[in-house]
């Protein structure tokens, strides 16, 4: 990539192969080849949009967004700022999905109140590759989520969730490193960068 | 997609970033970006084949079938008219594949009898996000298949599956709803739309 | 695709709809549409690089390997000759993966040795389709990995993994097909081209 200017702080980058018909993307967010952010998507600043992905209109993005390549990303799908989406990553919003042109069926998809469900994804979290996300979850900040999991239920803050279908298997940090439990047996401290967390009530929270 | 008429009965929408080399495309069709329907597949009437999805030669589509994005469907694989096939959900068609320019197992690959199996997937079936599903297959009318599975074996109609390997977890209405037991427990009625059928040996059918 | 000239031993083709940026293409290599071959990447002869595929720079392939639709290969991924990948495997190369504009972690993204590790695929393996390869991985030749599975430890020589995470659950011959005990009890032979093989502390070693 070295022959494109990709770290210009105000320039959106759009690659000749990309289609962005998006008018609400941030300064210095970079879509790649073969992605394509619709009509009525929002994008923030410093967003980089991975090759193939799909931006729906009506899903909404933080900034500096971290989206790799083939994600699929729908209408009513919110990633906060400093989400990371791994390679594959494939979001949901119908929870019974059939063909919307059956005869059965055509007439609960005139309205999308009648099928659609929202999934937020919370400030700094990572989604892992091919993870799917059920329709309708909301995923805490800092959380993390493994490769191929299905994410069934709402993930905690700071929660590594693994699996399928995906079950809590510890904690991580704001920098990513697992937690590991402290002298305290009610203290974590992060192996890495030293931030101090408490478990309360079943959950981390950051001293 | 507001710009693009997208309700035509008749117009095969191609959008320009397609690729379309099928002249067995039925009318109604639309066929979105850097989606790519191969000569010799075979595609019905009012589909929609989602972004990047690959019909392979071979393929057979009935009417109003849904493919979302990046769905990949390779000869051999049939699906019947008001399938819905969610976003990334991969079909196959060798249960051994090596790649075939090894010296080892080239004359394997001179014929598609030596290792080609066949895909059925019935009239109303619904595939969830990223589903697989293992080639020699066959999948009963309505049924559903839960996002994330990988389904190793045969699926009986209404029947829903979830997991990997996928098992089965219920069973669903023509609308998509679970079916509920019944007051007398061969009976099961549709919650949604009071459809009503029974089991009779293991299955579920439509009274 | 009969139109297109794809067994010219020497005749490097990409598709007019492909982006190939790598000046170390092997001779007889097709590229096919919407593939991405970055610059820096290295691929051998007579490979096959399906749609939608992605190759980062940093990425190795050897001579005659197949790579089916959406596979993504990134900077630290090495495939050795005769490997086929399926359709939709992810290799990763972060096991904590965070947005790297992220302003607690930008100071990590600033050099590779931080985050980046090695995967490596070795002669004749097969990779079923969406299989997903956390990264540091090693996979022995003429391995075969299930469809849909999760690798998250090493692979030996011929072993079958299947499941998420994926486990040992036999072994394959060269030629792919399922090894039989034979009488034996340590000698296996192969059901399809009788090539023999023994057990030996632990690992199946061609005779």
């Amino acid at each position: 990539m070295a022959n494109l200017p990709t770290n210009d702080p105000v320039l959106i980058l759009v690659h000749p192969q990309a289609l962005c018909e998006s008018d609400t993307v941030g300064d210095g967010t970079r879509i790649w080849a073969f992605a394509h952010v619709m009509r009525g998507s929002i994008v923030g600043r410093q967003c980089n949009i991975g090759e193939g992905v799909y931006v729906e209109g009506g899903a909404i993005l933080g900034d500096r967004v971290t989206v790799k390549n083939q994600c699929l990303i729908w209408d009513g799908v919110h990633l906060a700022d400093d989400v990371f989406v791994g390679p594959g990553v494939v979001f949901t919003n119908d929870l019974r999905p059939r063909s919307p042109r059956m005869p059965e069926v055509a007439a609960r998809y005139q309205s999308k109140a009648n099928w659609l469900l929202e999934t937020h994804v919370e400030r700094g979290v990572s989604l892992g590759a091919r993870a799917v996300v059920l329709p309708g979850i909301r995923i805490g900040e800092f959380a993390m989520v493994g490769a191929a999991a299905l994410v069934t239920r709402d993930v905690l803050p700071h929660q590594l969730v693994l699996g399928q279908p995906a079950r809590a298997a510890g904690w991580v940090c704001v920098c990513g490193a697992r937690l590991l439990p402290g002298t305290d047996r009610d203290l974590v401290a992060c192996p890495q960068c030293a931030v101090r967390f408490r478990l309360e009530e079943g959950r981390v929270v950051r001293e």
